[in-house]
């Protein structure tokens, strides 16, 4: 497609984005559920529709020599397409924020003041390779009465239409009013682009994948964008840690699953304890097959690859991790907001007041005391569901349930008051 | 400055901004307030500096030949210096939002956690000529525990200078962490363009100031950035609406302060009180000087101009009013939401169901039931005072306070729990 074309058509599905959104605000939570509820059944019903279309994608991505981890990550079966079902019945299952009164106060004129959820309208999702991310995004965008458009990789393009196709075909049979979910269906590159300028239809655009991805989209885009960076997570073991449960939040953080944003990165041991703690951690870590990069001092303990200043700086997404002895619990802080990614840091200490300060000091979504990284999730929060962990600071900051889907209006209420 | 040299010394500025920023957080909040009750006196004490760097200031715009509306949104006196003072003694006398337990919950597997607020971090500013928001930008966001670059007009460079360095003297002798609060010392537009770079140093950017100075931003800014755009505010009067409340409202939303975005742009008139209410509001209005354009109908019912196209999407900020007669509620709200700017918009009517649905169906920042649009303001609000009125749907909608310039962050405590 000529780049004009491309931006003309994603123009048009933006427009129809807008106004399929004030009716999705007008649906009640019921409303809303049934159709969820109906475009699980509906993916169930198109499972070999789907898993057909994914076998184009999978033909298509051997023959470009994507990688096993790639492919695999690329592939539906029927038993990936009935859990994608099963996600939409989790959220049809989900509380509803939209309507819900955050607070309610009363003016000494007499106006009557409530901040009132409301959805936030329109929102772009531009993903990479994973289908289910057509459904578990549009699902969670549906739910809090949000239009969506979808920008899926070129490599899922037929799984893509196929599972958009579902979905938009049982919902509309319930009541999902036209282009509340919409799929880009080309892969032109310049689509992004286009995305990037609907900043008049477009409140949002969340990017879900890799940081060249993330990069291309925040340098382009002229509406909010809600980034999901790297987390180059930390554990910090204090000169008071027990240090048997150190041992065990250490290997739960890096290799309970290492490919993902809050596996741990960098340890960073007090030099009191680092004589009695590092030998005993490496074991365990090695046992579980992780290569240690240490510094000097960390050389001097265990045996271990010098780490350099580019491994503090660095999210392995492996079994690697680096290791850095520091003189205080300033200084651990210190390290972290300088060389972290600010998502989730965890002390571990016995004593409540290092804990505190720990908690006070660094600047991270996510600070924890004596639980293992692996926590900073939607679900492990009790979300019921994530769109992902945000590392932005402005509205929403670490794992993203329904209500960071959600905007807030004041609704005032009086007898004639005027400003005098 | 050679554009090199501005970037630069722009990025030193930012980098010394984060590092502020993480002492800033850990300031008690009486410290705070101590040290912003030092700035007021000094800014006090330094009355007549201040006064006579506004006098190059308004002798350079007098030359340049500003207009007298901008030169006396210009002009510091000794009442204004002292305004600027009380204004600072306001701000330390409100509650400070950091450290707020927002949310606190249990998870099954023991792990306490919490939703804290803390700062942003770091805040830039960029605005045009009223120089009392040097300090009134700077005190809201160090009350919250931001640092801020703040990057003011050329017109008010002297003063600006004149009131930072009286505000961050003042606050060093009791404890203001150095670059706390940092205005950018020269006027170069390149600065403008070197601080939306700033990503990895600067959280958020808001722009205050004209259409311009925010598109400019828009287009160019890495970072969130909070606007604060037009405000097409609307009135509808429907049906079932007390006349005489309605006069009085539409008067008061129009006329109490015309150059406000808060002020009435468009009065919408349901078709069947069109023949009662027009001339009555009409005389209203005409007794204040108000210019009336008016759509077909209307021009049927009262003496007045012609609205074209063009004014239902135009801020006057002046003693001008468009109105349109629409068939029903349905009519004034789709006009409301494709016309409006999601400002401000009110309904008059004496049935309470058909003010929910107008209040449930119009996507603005405030939806008001009798009560004039003048009382979209923080203040009004009870927020004590306002950093402005947001048009963003995320983070900050609406009058914006100090919680608005706040982030949070999650606590989670345990005892050792790991992920199975």
């Amino acid at each position: 497609m000529k780049e004009g074309e491309v931006q003309a058509a994603v123009e048009t599905m933006a427009r129809q984005a807008r106004a399929a959104a004030l009716k999705l605000s007008q649906l009640s939570t019921e409303k809303k559920n049934a159709i969820l509820l109906a475009m699980a059944a509906g993916l169930r019903a198109a499972t070999a529709e789907i898993v057909e279309a994914n076998a184009k994608d999978i033909a298509a991505g051997e023959e470009k020599g994507l990688g096993k981890a790639m492919l695999d990550r690329l592939r539906l079966d029927e038993a990936r397409v009935d859990a994608i079902a099963g996600g939409i019945e989790q959220v049809a299952a989900l509380p509803d924020p939209v309507g819900e009164v955050m607070e309610k106060w009363k003016r000494p004129n007499g106006m009557r003041l409530e901040q009132v959820r409301v959805p936030i309208g329109t929102i772009g999702i531009i993903f990479e390779s994973r289908p289910n991310v057509t459904s578990d995004a549009a699902v969670l965008c549906f739910k809090t009465g949000n239009a969506t458009i979808l920008r899926g990789g070129s490599e899922a393009i037929h799984s893509n239409r196929a599972i958009a196709k579902a979905l938009q075909e049982a919902g509309a049979k319930e009541g999902l009013p036209d282009h509340a979910i919409q799929l880009v269906p080309f892969t032109d590159r310049s689509s992004v682009t286009a995305l990037c300028q609907m900043d008049q239809w477009l409140d949002v655009i969340i990017p879900r994948g890799g940081k060249g991805l993330i990069e291309t989209v925040v340098a382009q885009a002229r509406m909010p964008v809600i980034k999901h960076y790297d987390g180059i997570c930390h554990v910090y073991v204090d000169a008071t840690a027990d240090l048997d449960m150190a041992v065990s939040l250490v290997v739960n953080s890096k290799t309970q699953k290492p490919g993902v944003c809050n596996a741990l990165e960098t340890l960073l041991v007090h030099s009191e304890v680092a004589g009695s703690f590092l030998p005993v951690v490496a074991d365990a870590l090695k046992a579980k097959g992780v290569e240690l990069r240490g510094c000097e001092h960390t050389q001097v303990q265990i045996d271990c690859l010098p780490a350099t200043e580019e491994d503090w700086g660095t999210e392995y997404l492996d079994l690697i991790l680096s290791i850095k002895v520091v003189d205080s619990l300033e200084d651990a802080v210190s390290h972290i907001n300088t060389h972290g990614s600010h998502h989730t840091d965890c002390i571990v200490t016995a004593d409540e007041n290092r804990a505190e300060l720990f908690l006070n000091s660094v600047d991270s979504a996510c600070v924890f005391h004596n639980v293992s990284t692996r926590f900073a999730d939607g679900e492990e929060f009790g979300f019921g569901a994530e769109i992902g962990i945000s590392t932005e600071k402005l509205h929403a900051r670490g794992p993203m349930g329904l209500r960071e889907l959600t905007s807030y209006q004041y609704r005032v209420r009086g007898e004639g008051q005027i400003r005098g």
